[in-house]
């Protein structure tokens, strides 16, 4: 791909904003040109505006971009979006009247019922909603958007177990990295020595997006999973890498090296070669106290989730640890991932 | 009680004999008496000997004792002893032999059928058992145990609810302190900036003790709880205090409401002033965001638990938050508070 | 004292604020009599106004009390204040104007000429400062202030040594806790798995309240400390407890023997009764690695500074340790040894 | 180079032993072909001998490659050391004897003699001390040394000042990442919400090594530099990343950009092709709070040393922060950068 597509970030400057900017830099397929945050910062530097705070050096073509205003005037036709979903509401659907594709990995619209909520490796037929929404049919723009960060590990590692024996009941406690409250987000006061067991609507979000990505597209629909779930999620004094305990019970019995094939069979971007992909988006550890976010969050470039801890439960089936990387696969990857995936079915020229 | 009763401590050097030493300086009925540690410790004086870890001053009187041999030649008739598993299976019968009365913090013994495992808010009728320890019938010596650090808050705040509803299954994930490793325990480069999700035999000891605590005394035995029960057990970069999320499906209905009034009106040990009760042992904290172990350990002077989050569970009934002190309520003040119940039965004259 | 004095809080939500109030409690002198916080706090019930983050509980007749607006009518004589300096130059002058006693750990003023910056161990004589006052000629109102934070530990352990053998140089790397920014203050995303070597104007407070704090009343004028000190400020992973490394140049010769019994025999305030005072304010770790924030913050209740490492320099002479506990030595507990001073003096009533 | 030149480890399943075959993996000159450990590793598997800590994968190779005893007999003629001094004084002049070149990050040779400690950028040709050692003369083996970890940033900082202005005196404050420690090193108990304001022949070390590394050869002797230097080192809850508070007296006067100039044009190793060789070894941060280990650890691959802060200094005449990667820079990259010189200048054939 000579040319690459050039891509608008809204959001720029948070969190998740900076890993689009790391995780761009040297893409194969995209590349950064419209950068927009909120009024604060728009007309400022984007090295002065954004408080950088990866372990990467910012680059400095990106430091010395003027931060636009959030508006679609002079935008690019791709805009990836990471903004609070008070803002998204607002903002993200003027962008797709303005003909923009919208790969958002922000919370406001994934469970709209036209707009795709997508992991690529899982349901990438979802796609198919973004046809159903009017800006699509007005303007050729489209909203899609990727889960919650926590979410996301243990749908990948639960979508290849669906697949062969069914999954009828769900258990997830979460342990979750600071990371994932953005900047400033959580107090240092309230996490150094301690753990807090509460991060507001995160069980929601966790619940019906794990049952939405795990659903059927019935014509223009998704049908969620049918299955109970219950999250619990916590806060625990980790920079990055969301580990979550999760227990199951399946549809029909499963021995524990028919899910570890499961596992290891799932590879079901193969061939696609979509630049963000992991080779194998589930990987497991064989030692017992694996997986650990310092130690494994970085695997397949921070996109693989790792699996580790597989024993029997005494209340349901099965139950194991998974571990992802929440800024990464967990969100700003994801959203990167989505919008290779629609580049290479031509949903963004 | 004019005169009080000296009391030996096995294993005084390392982190719970640290804290019995804490917890019985200017304590009404006990007093340290005798201290044993390993042979490297042994004839030093205990200032030397012990690595001192606990933020309040080692008292001198006790930095001058000279730390005895582990035998009971010379020791108190009442011994506090929490060493590990290995040695306590040889050391403790040999003082039970000699007449004494052992308080265990150890594991050694916890699931032997005649040694009962005993937390007083919880099963004091377990106690029962020491009548039934051959040592008992021949020197008048005993073995009592108190259990596991991490199980010790769940029980506590599922008890009033067995007793109201019963309780038919229990899912627990746990996330623990380091402190509850001994010293030195966990290596700073395992636990900084992570999680990890495996501590060797801490589920099986708490499904286990989980189930012993709350089953019933049946002649001369103890029937475990006939429950369903999953632990899921994680260290956390955490000082002290274990936090667990448990879900519970009930024998019958219950309301929010009835459920907090089981913790609220649970005062087993109410009109029996054990010095190291506390008048509330399972305290509700209202707050969203509560229990959190920095804020809330302390409670009771560390010796009550705290709930908190109490919510639906979509897969089982109910699930909620509990914490507890895993080196005072969770270990050295569970001892205590045995040796406490002992006495005011007439168990250690 | 049978009838407590009443104390206002001014800042009585903030990080300081709460401690006032839990170290109030149960005071033998003085009791909370009025709170007072920013315009969003002003009119709700304390325990809602404020977060509360400190791990014994908020006492229940405090939780109650309603937050008054920040203005002199309806509050008591004695004020407390801990406020950020831009509203403390504006609301303490009212306050002294409408002739309260301002007792304040705010910055404000503490380098005004005529305000006492006092640290009754050290410079207790500098109070006459207040008889410079306008506000103390026209309405008996007056401002006293304490230092910074992490001024204290090292300006405690200095002292002794200065009366001595007199100070030329003095040298500070400190190594300060997050709780010294207040809440929310430093984000968790800033200080997990890091060090930031950089704490706005905190090196410039600790240099010139250092020289002021050891300077002499010179007729109505306080000399500083004629010495050249250079102040390093970095802020450390650690809830309570600032570390600071200190190294002087003497005005004379001074052995190890002769350092440690200035320290040993520093007890300026011995006699006077004061409640919150320790009996040995500056206290001597004889470990070589103490001492430590976690295991040395609480001597003395919070009020006793630890110092340890004493060892030759080899750029200036000597060099050592001293470690205070932040919130209560280096800033309530200043406060309210200061009352406690004036009202020994009669200066309260 | 068409053929890699095989490396022996000595100490292989340490932290450090670790680093090196990370940063061996697709090295351009250099080969793993030898893992060498303590009695009880050895003829294990490496992956079962070692307990990897590392966020990179272990390499298959390596994982499957049969740990060797520590002896000469089969080992390559390159060695990199990285183990326990008492251990190093007795197995490195063992390899030495038997021809090997022995590149080593151990201490116990640093401050011998006829043994050059090295840092390509800083004395590079104090590699002549080589020529002295006897082993040299009987079998060509030889000792190379680099510094211990906490050193290396500082001195790297100090030599291009030093070169253009002259220092009469430095100050060295450090904050320690718990890496430096070995595994298990730290245990958490001592070091979470904590600092340790000891690291045990620390300060001697940094003192006596930053000497001997800015000192001058001599003939054949290596002229410690003539300068007063005062050392304390701490121990800080940072995984990877020391921080130095660093204050210098010069022998000229210099301005800020002229110091800022002496940074920036320190290249000593350009056009030299080392592999491992930074392009820019001494990076300045322009920000107000930077260096901070988390954000600049891994600039240069982990090879270039962060400094910010340049500001005066009250006592001496400039002050600032370096930060330095301590397994990286401080210890496995030193030694690999050390070998690429040796190679580069012909010693390693």
């Amino acid at each position: 791909m000579k040319n690459k597509l050039p891509i608008g970030i809204l959001g720029a400057t948070g969190m998740v904003g900076q890993r689009y900017i790391q995780l761009l830099e040297n893409h194969l397929w995209f590349e950064v040109a419209w950068l927009a945050a909120s009024d604060r910062s728009s007309g400022k530097p984007y090295g002065e505006a954004a408080k950088w705070r990866l372990d990467t050096p910012l680059p400095e073509r990106i430091a010395r971009m003027t931060v636009a205003p959030a508006e679609p005037a002079g935008a690019p036709k791709i805009i990836f979006a990471s903004i609070d979903a008070a803002y998204a509401r607002e903002l993200e659907p003027l962008f797709a009247a303005a003909g923009c594709a919208v790969v958002s990995n922000s919370s406001a619209f994934r469970m709209a019922p036209n707009v795709p909520l997508v992991l690529p490796e899982v349901n990438a037929d979802h796609l198919h909603l973004i046809e159903e929404q009017s800006w699509r049919k007005q303007s050729g723009g489209y909203i899609v958007t990727n889960s919650n960060c926590t979410v996301m590990g243990p749908v990948l590692a639960l979508k290849p177990i669906q697949d062969r024996f069914g999954i009828e009941q769900i258990f997830a406690t979460s342990m979750q990295a600071v990371s994932g409250a953005g900047y400033p987000g959580v107090a240092s006061m309230d996490i150094l020595d301690n753990v807090v067991p509460y991060i507001p609507n995160e069980e929601e979000k966790m619940e019906e997006e794990m049952l939405k990505l795990l659903g059927t597209l019935d014509g223009d629909a998704v049908k969620p999973l049918s299955a109970r779930m219950s999250a619990s999620c916590n806060r625990v004094p980790v920079v990055d890498g969301h580990t979550v305990s999760v227990s199951i019970k399946l549809g029909k019995p499963a021995t524990r090296e028919e899910i570890l094939a499961a596992w290891a069979d799932f590879r079901p971007l193969a061939g696609q070669d979509l630049p963000t992909a992991p080779d194998q988006p589930v990987q497991w550890a064989p030692q017992p106290d694996r997986p650990q976010p310092r130690l494994d969050r970085n695997r397949g470039n921070g996109m693989a989730v790792t699996v580790g801890r597989l024993r029997p439960c005494g209340v349901l089936d099965w139950k194991f640890t998974v571990l992802s990387h929440n800024t990464i696969r967990g969100a700003a990857g994801a959203t990167i991932l989505n919008a290779e995936l629609l580049a290479s079915l031509g949903k963004l020229s």
